[in-house]
């Protein structure tokens, strides 16, 4: 099996997604840190050689170059089979495919959401030292909101412990990490939310120790800004 | 093997991805048409009984309920391996990779700018029977230019005749696809891009007849618009 290059940075969330299946399945890989906030991905020589879509997480198995976490864990679960526990990314063809539902669920829905919210909220004043359009904050934080009711409905409301079945899945892992990016912008997206805070800590008991791993940057973020207040 | 029944509108453009692929592959099933227009998919009981997301497609194959366009083709992929030609979904990982890179990259690409285009420009005036947001319809066409150029280049300019190789797949079906919407707002995307209209011209005629008996609805709407003015 040729070297496993993962490119990343823990403040993406589908960065930490994949790192945290990578460390639960003990997949070997060699990490690569791409800093995004020294804006690393946007030079002409990384598009050139490293990602011509200039964002992470993406990964280099041996000469094989493929970007998109979603389409890089199922890769990775086909390549490592013996590595991959089932419920993780279940082999079984419904299985399977209930946590494909969510997964492609999550672009337009957890994902768009909670990092809209992010992205108003926190990075674009971040970069552009102005303060936040707060037309732009109240949409994306309402649509943010309605995400939230749909994933404790459609998805918790299922009448399983999890996302997609009683264990713990990819499915999970990824919601999981969305869910923690608003944190950087102030909102506990847990607040008042019992079914869903009781979700959140047993997908990080079952993550532990990478899911803590994988959010020490966000924390620590998270913490200052608290501290501050 | 269960009866296959699929919901669907041909006015989605997911929609008529999947119905383009059952029909190339001669998969066996039941139509079932849903109203988009009528609003059929937002009462209580289609929520109940038919697909909680209130959206289309989806399929119920026996007792199995599966909603996502996406994760459909890559389930019904697996159950019909043998009507599934190889280059449409390929067995093969790196293949297979390459082809969920481009499903998973078009979501907050080609799927989110064509589609939000096409909404502000023509579906919420039409709802609404009020004028378009003109800021917001800006918004939407330089980000969908963006995205027909990253289309151009990232995939299309990689050096191979469709959006992931040398043989149509269902990565250029979902892309035709969302391409063909925003031309019920009036907006040609191959209009001034050659490389774009010579592979759209090669995805149709490798999918004919599908390919335009899926379009029907929309080419006449199309036609019919351009005839008033």
């Amino acid at each position: 099996m040729p070297v496993l290059k993962y490119y990343y940075d823990v403040l993406s969330q589908p960065a930490r997604a994949v790192y945290i299946f990578l460390k639960l399945t003990k997949i070997p890989f060699e990490p690569h840190l791409v800093g995004l906030g020294k804006l690393e991905h946007l030079t002409d020589e990384f598009k050139q050689n490293l990602n011509r879509f200039q964002k992470i997480p993406f990964i280099h198995h041996g000469d094989f170059k493929l970007a998109e976490s979603v389409a890089i864990v199922g890769y990775l679960s086909r390549e490592y089979r013996n590595l991959v526990p089932d419920y993780l990314y279940p082999s079984d063809s419904k299985a399977q495919a209930r946590v494909d539902e969510y997964l492609n669920w999550q672009h337009m829905n957890t994902r768009l959401c909670c990092a809209s919210y992010f992205m108003y909220k926190w990075l674009l004043p971040l970069r552009t030292k102005s303060p936040p359009d707060q037309d732009k904050v109240e949409e994306a934080k309402s649509r943010m909101l309605s995400c939230l009711d749909e994933i404790e409905e459609l998805w918790l409301g299922q009448g399983h412990k999890y996302i997609t079945g009683n264990t713990v899945s990819v499915a999970d892992i990824f919601a999981a990490s969305e869910l923690e990016q608003p944190r950087l912008a102030g909102f506990d997206p847990t607040e008042g939310r019992p079914v869903l805070k009781a979700w959140l800590d047993s997908v990080k008991k079952d993550c532990n120790p990478y899911y803590d791993e994988a959010h020490i940057v966000l924390n620590k973020i998270v913490n200052k800004q608290k501290a501050k207040l």
